[in-house]
């Protein structure tokens, strides 16, 4: 099955187009014809069996034959972490995270982040590429990189985690934490780890703090690992 | 805390000796001096608190003060996977799978492997790097790749699982399946997945047919899926 990604479906329109990365995908690459059958997703739930129309090499037209629409799940995770120094771990965690499930991840600079840029747009299209590669029809929603601060006042209701390990106190598990079909939120902090002020400020948003196994985990492996018990207790 | 790793620890002898790795690592990039306190672990469960006796780059000398010994988990996981076209995949999957915990990694070329070689000296220094960085004191045995059937052979007794897709069931997902405190063995097919007859030969040897969820996983995510659900349930 191709599976190609274009968010701006016109509703009622006869004829639709591939974007510009897709339409070379399609006619230079997969050597797709007017006629092959096609399989396009809008990233918000819909998957359209359609036909190549007219081949572009910017612009290949298609022709919607059916639509399927599959309903959000009935929990979401979204993960906020601090992008890592060396990018390869951050990119390598959305692109898992985005295979095994995940509805939003938010970027952060904490006050330990050695990585103090980021572009969005790499990232989006690995997002792309993984929601693509495991034949899902809901794109992740992504959130430029802000300060901690700033990123805490977007947090809506839900089930809040900090993943930190307390010097004082006996760990928690997420896993024990976490209740089924929850709105969950749960922070990774950076390299450095969380600043105390953070972890305060955190408490103070009504943020439980958990860990997620015995082992010290690096940023992008606790940050995969938080997703997947999520993507589990609800299985 | 500066973990090193030396398989051969010599007992009842006064002074020990770093790999030549590590003595490098410790005179040259950390600048350890005579004095100066390390922790060594052995992969075997032990962790030795010790202090440098003498530095040399090349063997570098140390003596240990006391021993931390842990006992194996009570459960182990090995996942017996074929290696990825692109190494990448695979050598990512060994540094996660160590970071969460993982006891045996099993390589295989199945009949629809694209990569029939695989040096394992790279995959251990990885495996290596993983135990130190996540702090633990057990390094997973690590097989070399042989053929699918030759690896069924060497399967042990305990809980076997093949991640597969069947066209004609329901699927059963792994988390339901396995059962606490089991020694689980779980087979990971190659990106153009099993061939039907290895799938049959994997029935006739006990194994039950399970999922990961409900997306396509790439091979490594796969792998390192089910490493992460036999972790949870033993949480």
């Amino acid at each position: 099955m191709h599976l190609f990604y274009q968010s701006e479906i016109i509703a009622g329109e006869a004829t639709q187009h591939l974007t510009e990365d897709d339409s070379r995908h399609a006619v230079k690459t997969l050597r797709l014809r007017a006629g092959d059958a096609i399989t396009v997703t809008d990233g918000h739930g819909n998957q359209y069996a359609a036909v190549i129309h007219e081949t572009d090499l910017r612009r290949c037209a298609f022709r919607i034959k059916a639509v399927h629409t599959t309903l959000p799940r009935p929990f979401s995770i979204r993960i906020c972490v601090a992008p890592t120094k060396n990018l390869d771990r951050i990119e390598w965690f959305v692109e898992k995270a985005v295979e095994v499930g995940i509805e939003r991840i938010s970027f952060f600079f904490g006050q330990h982040s050695e990585r103090r840029v980021l572009k969005l747009e790499r990232i989006e299209k690995i997002a792309i590429s993984a929601m693509k590669q495991s034949l899902q029809s809901f794109l992740p929603k992504l959130d430029d990189a802000v300060p901690f601060g700033e990123m805490l006042k977007t947090i809506g209701d839900g089930q809040r985690f900090i993943a930190h390990l307390p010097p004082d106190r006996p760990p928690v598990n997420l896993a024990k934490r976490a209740t089924e079909a929850g709105q969950y939120v749960v922070l990774i902090g950076p390299e450095g780890d969380f600043a105390d002020t953070e972890i305060q400020q955190a408490l103070v948003a009504g943020f439980q703090v958990v860990t997620l196994g015995p082992n010290r985990l690096r940023t992008e492996t606790a940050a995969l690992t938080a997703c997947q018990v999520l993507n589990f207790i609800n299985q």
